[in-house]
C-alpha cells in the first residue's frame, strides 16, 4: 500500500459509534476466548505509537490459577482498603459497585513497561521519561478498541497492588505494570458508563475542558 | 441505542487500515484546520475512559504567538541537549531526524491532566495514581484515530521542558502536562514510522513480546 484507503462517512460514523460503544466491562461470560483472537488483539497493539519507537510493551497472559487468584486476592486487599477511605453514603455506594470481572473473565492479561529497552536508544524520553509508560497505554487502548469491534469485553483492573501482582508474575527485572486487564464476552451491552448508571460520577461536557491561551 | 450496531468485517478491515497508517506526523502544510473539526476530535477523546469516571482531561489550545514560542524554543533546548547525549554514527543519525512540526502545525495543542480533580472521588486510583494520567493518554489515543480518520495528522512532541510549558500556559494549579500536540494536515502519508525509515529504530514481532505464567 503507497495511500492509506480512504476512510469514508460510513466508517467514521462506525468509528464514533465504536469509541461511544467501547465500555470497561465487569460482567463476563465464562466460555474461553479463541487464542487466536488474543493473538489479533496484540498485534494491533503493537502498531500503536511509541516514544522513540521504543515498542516498549509486553503482554502477561495469566493462565495458571495461583497468579490469577494472587490477581483477585490483591485486588480484595485493595478494594477493601480502599472502601475503608469512604464514609456514609459513599461507603455505602461503593460497596456495591461492581469493579472487576476476574472470577467470570477467561483471559487475564497483565501489561507492562519495559523500563529496561534499548530499543528507540532513550529518543524522546530525556526529558518526559513517563512517555515509555504512556506508549504502553496507547497500546492498550488500540487492544480495547479493536476487542470492542470484535464484541470482546476489556476491563481494566486497577484496584490492586502493583508490586505484588508483578512478583507474583515473575516477570523480567525493569518491567514495570502499566494494566492489568480482563478479556472476554460481555454479558450484557452499555452506551452509559457502568459508574455513571450506577450513580457515582456523570459524564460533563467537553467544553468545560478547553481553555484557550 | 439499546444496542451497539453491527461491526462488521469491512468495518474491522478498515479499523486495522485506520492503525496501520496511523502516524506521528512531523511535517504539516500550514493551512488552518476548521475550529468544528478541532471541537469534534475533542468531543470523541472525552468519551473515552478514565479511572472512577474522572475525566481529568483538560485541552489548551495554544493560540498566541508568545506560548507558541515558549513550546519551539523549549524544544529547542530539549533537543539541543538530547543530541549531546549521543555519539559518533548515532548522534549523526539523531541530528538529521526530523522529530516534530510545530513552525508549520495550524493548531498546537497541549493536553494536561488535572490531578486535583474531584470527580471520580478517587475511586481505582488509591494504589495506582498513575492511572489518572494514562486515563488522559487514553483520550489522546481516541483523538488521534479519529484524526486519522479525517485525514488530520497528529504528532506528539515529548521533546521539551514540561514545566516550562506548562508556566508559560498558565494554567490552573494541579495541572500535569501530558502532552504536547501538533495537529494538521499532512504533507505525505506513510505506512511506516518516520523512525524505522530513518533508520533509527525497526519494529520488532509482537511474538516477542509476550509471556505465559
Amino acid at each position: 500500500m503507497s495511500a492509506p484507503p480512504p476512510f469514508g462517512p460510513e466508517f467514521k460514523a462506525a468509528l464514533r459509534d465504536l469509541m461511544l460503544w467501547r465500555r470497561d466491562v465487569r460482567r463476563f461470560r465464562t466460555d474461553p476466548l479463541p487464542d487466536a483472537d488474543v493473538a489479533r488483539l496484540i498485534d494491533l497493539a503493537c502498531v500503536a505509537p511509541s516514544v522513540g519507537n521504543s515498542q516498549p510493551w509486553r503482554f502477561v497472559l495469566v493462565e495458571s490459577e495461583p497468579c490469577r487468584r494472587a490477581a483477585r486476592e490483591s485486588f480484595a486487599r485493595a478494594n477493601r482498603a480502599a472502601l475503608d477511605g469512604y464514609d456514609g453514603e459513599s461507603r455505602a455506594l461503593y460497596a456495591r459497585l461492581k469493579l472487576e470481572g476476574l472470577h467470570a473473565a477467561p483471559v487475564h492479561l497483565a501489561v507492562f513497561a519495559d523500563e529496561a529497552t534499548g530499543r528507540g536508544a532513550g529518543l524522546g524520553r530525556q526529558t518526559m521519561p513517563e512517555t515509555l509508560r504512556y506508549s504502553v497505554v496507547g497500546a492498550i487502548h488500540h487492544l480495547w478498541l479493536a476487542a470492542r469491534a470484535e464484541g470482546i469485553g476489556v476491563g481494566w483492573i486497577s484496584i490492586l497492588e502493583p508490586g505484588v501482582v508483578t512478583r507474583a508474575l515473575s516477570v523480567p527485572v525493569g518491567w514495570a505494570l502499566v494494566a492489568y486487564l480482563c478479556l472476554g464476552w460481555p454479558v450484557e451491552e452499555h452506551l452509559d458508563p457502568e459508574l455513571e448508571r450506577a450513580g457515582w460520577q456523570a459524564r460533563a461536557t467537553p467544553s468545560g475542558f478547553i481553555l484557550r491561551r
